[in-house]
């Protein structure tokens, strides 16, 4: 869907959304690129939970790519592409929590898995925006605000959880 | 995804979520039931406004039943059946106003169906409560809790605009 040159089928905002993220294996990319800090090909597949496929992995990249969700950049000759979310990425921290949230409540799932999921729908919109602000700082080279609270990544415990 | 039958990849909220409803068109149909009001395939594939066609639309209402988001009853002889949402379905509340919310600011959307998902996002969780409990009282035949606000579907102002 996300390769859609024709525009939306409809002006409806959700629709408008699922067209580019209504895909599973895209979600999961993003959410491991934002929670799991994986910016580079190899430890998105290497270390995918849900041992998403090479080819699912690159097909993936690229439409999230021509959607303007990530941007990659080559760091040099030789050298392994790094990924990084954009904006647009960056905003569907609470479509995630949203997810997660509903996740926790109405399908079976792991107990050492449910914990970030808990810990973000707790943190509740305050948390969700410093996460993002964080995101802001990783991937778009944005000053951080200042803020005397722990980190959110702290807070959530997560990195290298996926 | 919504008819694997060897559990979920992983034990992530989020991917146990995406599972069974990272799927456009799952998605667009719970929208339509849930702010439409549509509960027979007929008015689900006539209303379209991104035209589903009639066999995926049967798909995924056969998958969404499966899946535990929909319930369907034949509602005597030569009569059409009835769409319900179950509890699980309408609990996607929050994250139809979190897509919504997201493809407002990051897609290109119509002005007239940009007003629900504006009112959705404006209106936050105490909204989307009053909403899910009006849909209980239709889907489920849950006695509604008395308040005194305008009904949700009111303040929306969306029954028939999908």
């Amino acid at each position: 869907m996300a390769t859609r040159t024709v525009g939306p089928r409809s002006g409806c905002p959700i629709n408008a959304a699922v067209e580019v993220i209504g895909d599973r294996w895209s979600l999961l990319v993003l959410r491991d690129m934002m929670f799991g800090n994986r910016r580079h090909f190899r430890a998105l597949q290497e270390l995918s939970e849900e041992s998403i496929a090479s080819n699912i992995l690159a097909d993936r990249l690229r439409r999230l790519r021509d959607a303007g969700l990530l941007t990659r950049a080559d760091v040099g000759r030789g050298r392994r592409a790094i990924y990084s979310l954009t904006e647009a990425a960056i905003e569907l921290v609470p479509v995630m929590a949203a997810l997660g949230a509903w996740g926790l409540r109405n399908r079976p799932t792991s107990p050492t898995l449910r914990l970030r999921a808990e810990r973000l729908a707790d943190g509740g919109p305050e948390l969700w925006e410093d996460f993002m602000a964080e995101l802001r700082a990783e991937h778009l080279g944005v000053e951080p605000p200042p803020h005397d609270r722990p980190r959110a990544t702290e807070r959530l415990a997560i990195r290298g959880r996926y």
